[in-house]
């Protein structure tokens, strides 16, 4: 593997998840793989579960592990060619990516939707400019429209829970937020729920639809109750709109996922990436119930990283 | 061990000592103890000695270190049962302990007192949820009434200097200080001191009386000069009021400890947990003596934490 | 070596560049000299290169590393011996040094310029406070006055280019920038060039003279285009006025570095410490060429530091 942006940088979904599962039973098989290697995490936005995950995947496979913690105003990037940099910007994109590989083997990089200019998020602005000039491996820590490694915690988390049919049925379902909320994670989690043996199905209000881009092949609708139906795996996420972009807009049904509206489930197991706002997007009820995978999606962000970290290694 | 948030939890506190002092002289007897142990420490306030002595301990141990600096502003934890999460809390306690517990073998947290709600801190509102959730096994780095690393290395730096007498004679001093700071060490020092064989007396202004929940077996005065007659070791620290919680009051008589006060002791050695408002708390010709032990203190909390660390490594 | 803070505090500068150049060859060729050793690198000021370079010298060494972020507010130390801390400064610098060497076999420090104090700065207040009470070796991450880590990377990213001629003609040209920028990295490449066998020329506008401590043996001119000819290596760097202490002076002529104004070079190599203010300092067409050595010096960074821990850590 030579980057890690999209479900296009793997070549067999299945084989990795059971690689990442591999990895989980015997998390120090390839505790020498990383010697002498280096990781360079850098956040340009927070993060708590991928900081913490990636770290410990790292130091699982022996590499050594450096965070940058760049906060978007403390090191503010110049993106454009050819700029006149007498201004705010301190660095230009090419300088700091191509320093960043002088002391790195791999470097992830986090940076989300601004959500005030559609055509640089959807175009990828920092995370395009940050690969073209960096000279070692890029690892998404989620970016502007995607957030892979989440998605293949996921992939193996519902791996890990086998349903009696021939195909799972997982539904993607919109939850309410007060805040304007990225498209990454659902954007990704449709990708990979394509690229998997399953029954897709998103479901959101009317307005909230995602970029085709990503929702090509999913069946769509805006009728919650008929998409649960049946419905293996329910994963709920807030994502603001797309067309009116990075907008909250009202909602007049009530979208929290609460007990009753699962009723119409196969008992679905329920998946949520954290943090969750308690109560709005999901209820309690059904967060702490048996069915919630959600602390097993954390747990699998270790053996997500640490497979995609593996088989980087392995092509260095 | 299992926790460590107070004297309770260990069993024999000169067997404890001593293994402590075992570690001083040969700190990598157990380097291999902690290897693929991770210790998460998550800092919800400012540290320099407990962020730095914890990460050499466990470095000693041969465990990774992973750090997290949650200031509560930046991870406003939702606290309530059943909330309804529209507000300014982003992720529930009971979400980021459990995170945490699926990444960490071990989990030290610092959690201050408010200060502003006696009730919250006298309970240990964050540190008993925290506990509650998190389901690996929890070391305070300071919570709202108690500071056990740190009167641990008190005890470690007492039993390096004995005395001819069968008891030494400790006494805690109140000192002035410019802002009001919460009671946890000299809560703590005062429950360790009553769990050691020594002669334990309090002394501070009226108005700064201790919860006595932490005073009850110890001699208590607000007579200073008296406390100090004779006394073998001096810990000087300043806290708020417990009654007017958190209030700074004013005092009449001048608490600075200063070499004139200390001509009635029996040459008495020098305690602070550092920092140290010089000339305010204590004068610099009694910081720079010879009997001044607060850098052994400092050094000390490496040790402290390590055997801490070691006896919870032993039983996981 | 039992410090690192200026040219003056090694022996013998080709001997140390030839190590630092097999270092570089075989980074883990003394993987095991740190073994148990913790360095401590304490950040008074923002820094990317300094930060990952460091650390990662440390690594290939086998020592521990603790960052240690301090910001000049977040933690307010106090300088004046004998002061009475009732107010804004929290931990007096002695007590700072002391606590930091006893968790720490080699701690470095960065703290720059503040280019409001002119003596403050010119008898470096901080570093040499921090050193007067540190009890363990102490290595300059860029002081007040000089970067020496800097201008030893400098130093092997020379050599790595041998010219034809007896000696390399090496220049530095003062930039424009829009900010008041420190002297370090300049008086450091000064002191450096002058421990070298190399003919040095500075050239900067009227008014921009360097403290002569640092160019008492150097060619000086503010004639830019004479200062450039025959130059086999041309390191550009802003400075703000010595003389109008941390002024930034109307300049009249155009100072970038531009391809016309290289021509007279000897198809000169360019360097800058980086981060670089792109067609400000110096043009986009310079700084991208093939005789721009700015990524190879950032690089060295990490030899430089290994090579200087290395010396210390074979003296501890």
């Amino acid at each position: 593997m030579k980057q890690f942006i999209s479900v296009k940088d793997i070549t067999n979904l299945n084989e990795l998840v059971n690689e990442a599962l591999a990895l989980k039973k015997d998390p120090f098989a390839f505790e020498t793989l990383g010697k002498g290697k280096t990781i360079g995490l850098v956040f340009l936005n927070s993060s708590l579960r991928t900081r913490m995950s990636s770290q410990k995947a790292a130091q699982n496979l022996g590499m050594e592990v450096m965070v940058l913690n760049a906060g978007q105003d403390a090191w503010n990037w110049e993106f454009e060619e050819g700029a006149i940099m007498n201004g705010t910007t301190v660095e230009h994109i090419k300088d700091a990516a191509r320093v960043l590989s002088e002391y790195c083997d791999i470097i992830g990089i986090r940076c989300f939707a601004g959500l005030k200019n559609k055509e640089e998020d959807i175009q990828e602005k920092t995370l395009s400019l940050f690969m073209k000039y960096a000279t070692v491996p890029v690892v998404s820590l989620e970016s502007a429209t995607l957030h892979p490694l989440q998605s293949l915690a996921d992939c193996i988390t519902i791996a890990e829970h086998p349903v009696t049919k021939p195909k799972p049925k997982v539904v993607l379902t919109w939850a309410p937020h007060i805040k304007s909320i990225p498209h990454a994670v659902a954007n990704s989690f449709s990708e990979w729920m394509q690229a998997s043996d399953v029954d897709f199905v998103i479901t959101h209000p009317k307005g909230y639809e995602l970029d085709e881009k990503y929702t090509q092949n999913a069946v769509v609708t805006t009728n919650q109750e008929e998409a649960l139906k049946d419905a293996d795996f329910v994963y709920v996420k807030n994502w603001s709109s797309f067309t009116d972009y990075g907008q909250v807009l009202p909602t007049k049904e009530d979208w929290m996922l609460t007990p009753e509206k699962l009723a119409v489930t196969n008992s679905a197991k329920i998946m949520h990436c954290l943090p969750v706002r308690r109560n709005v997007e999901v209820s309690d009820a059904v967060l702490d119930s048996e069915n919630s995978l959600i602390y097993e999606q954390a747990k699998n962000r270790i053996y997500s990283a640490q497979v995609v970290f593996k088989k980087i290694l392995e092509q260095l």
